[in-house]
């Protein structure tokens, strides 16, 4: 019965479903620029090697580009590519009037400085916001292009009404492009913000304890089933953002997608939870097509 | 009894002393660069008008410039200045070869957009750290300039050996300048950080139990006397970032300066804590001239 009563009031928060209408006002604001006569948005990514996730991955955001109407381009490279010839390109794409935004799809092989490339990028078609640049507008809040998946979990929360105003905040995982971003963005004195935010990670002494207080919990570490039931407060919102890739042969591809909560234990004490698959990739797909458009608008096109 | 074994053990986190001692290293990296024939850090400082306590900040940043052996420029400006004229000369001291590192003492008068003169600043000569482009390079953990007054903390805890690790560490106040710099500073995974870091501010409902949970607490919103005994954890560090000035006719000057921390009352509780003024003030100042002679590391020069 308790069972009953606490899955009748778990809400599940469905990033597609919040995708699918971002992209559709997407597509509303491209045929308006059509009829405008504006410039249509376009993004280029760079992929290197063959890695099944960022295969994915990238072909999502290719695929997002077709069904709002951005125009795309893909260029993909060997992964011996040597460094220099993916910097000339980033320089390229950078002075290319005809790219309004681009990405280059992370992790690279391990020849090639991450950091190195991520400063090349020109700021202002950095539609990822990796660079640094754009990381300290974000703790100045002037605009520029926040990361995609923290500001994709900020609009998921958004767009469900979910109150973020006072209430604790427990993020786990402190990385450059989810947990730390995210962390400022929750914790700012914005109306999408306003958290108390604590940020956890691998030194962390008291995990279970600290867990126990977050009204509003985000596991963003890459270990599956990582958040127990007993970590999560009853009414807590979860957010997931693992994907790990584990083997099940129950699968025709062999493996299945697994967050870092251990979603039929936790959801059920949950107020809301980000399922995944479902759940916060497809926002971070969407975020990335939100800064493309608004690469135009930074520009004033 | 009691009382008196907890006043033993309590020690003063002396900014002071501490600032000396980088102040002279400091004199003895700019004799080995005269030995060299390697050129003397340059720090320009532009203060618009005449409120007190900026007048005293860039007093000491300029004394303290003589006591190293730094060069250093003043260049004032009527509190009336047009924000053209304030531009013209931020551009000018870009461009210019002889001067290292510069800033603008904030506050600035209304008139005048403070964010349009910080995004003006080239990032290089940013002794400050208040340019995005530094945040974002703080977050990134990648060479940059730290914003001087949390990097002055982060130097205070080393050099006097306070392990961070694994400790719970709150930070009140989330300023552009200190709370939110801070919070990643000591969040990130370096020797001086990996605390678990909770932001907290005007929107935190919990405070005192908050509070009470910090091994590390430190105060910096501005209001006078505002961390009381009962927030604090026994053998807590406490640092005090407040510098307000209050009326007192006992002074010549007629003021005081006064930190967040009821000092009396949470000194006898502390492991460590920084007395108002002599704590975190004199290593702001220290932090600046590091990122002075830092402005010419990393010109390779």
């Amino acid at each position: 019965m308790y069972l009953c009563r606490k899955i009748d009031t778990m809400q599940i928060l469905d990033g597609r479903t919040t995708a699918e209408s971002i992209r559709k006002e997407l597509s509303e604001a491209v045929q308006e620029r059509k009829r405008n006569g504006k410039k249509i948005p376009h993004l280029a990514a760079i992929l290197v090697g063959n890695d099944g996730g960022s295969l994915t991955y990238v072909g999502a955001k290719v695929k997002a580009c077709d069904q709002i109407g951005f125009e795309s381009t893909l260029i993909r490279y060997d992964e011996t590519v040597p460094e220099d010839i993916l910097l000339a390109k980033v320089h390229s794409l950078n002075e290319d009037k005809s790219i309004d935004g681009f990405i280059v799809q992370l992790p690279l092989p391990a020849h090639i400085d991450e950091m190195k490339i991520t400063l090349a990028i020109d700021p202002k078609k950095d539609v990822d916001g990796f660079h640094p640049e754009n990381l300290g507008k974000m703790i100045l809040n002037v605009p520029g292009f926040l990361p995609a998946t923290p500001a994709g979990i900020v609009e998921l929360l958004k767009r469900n009404q979910i109150i973020t105003e006072g209430k604790n905040c427990v993020i786990i995982g402190r990385s450059n492009i989810v947990g730390t971003p995210l962390s400022i963005m929750l914790g700012r004195n914005t109306s999408t913000g306003n958290c108390t935010v604590t940020l956890a990670h691998s030194r962390t002494n008291n995990l279970k304890e600290l867990c126990l207080t977050a009204d509003i919990l985000i596991a963003a570490i890459g270990q599956p089933n990582f958040i127990t039931a007993d970590m999560v407060k009853e009414g807590a919102v979860v957010i997931d953002v693992g994907t790990t890739r584990i083997s099940d042969a129950s699968r025709a591809r062999g493996w299945r997608l697994t967050g870092d909560v251990d979603y039929a234990n936790v959801a059920p004490k949950c107020a809301w939870i980000t399922p995944v698959p479902g759940g916060v990739g497809p926002m971070t797909i969407a975020s990335l097509m939100i800064n493309t458009l608004k690469a135009m608008e930074l520009k004033g096109k």
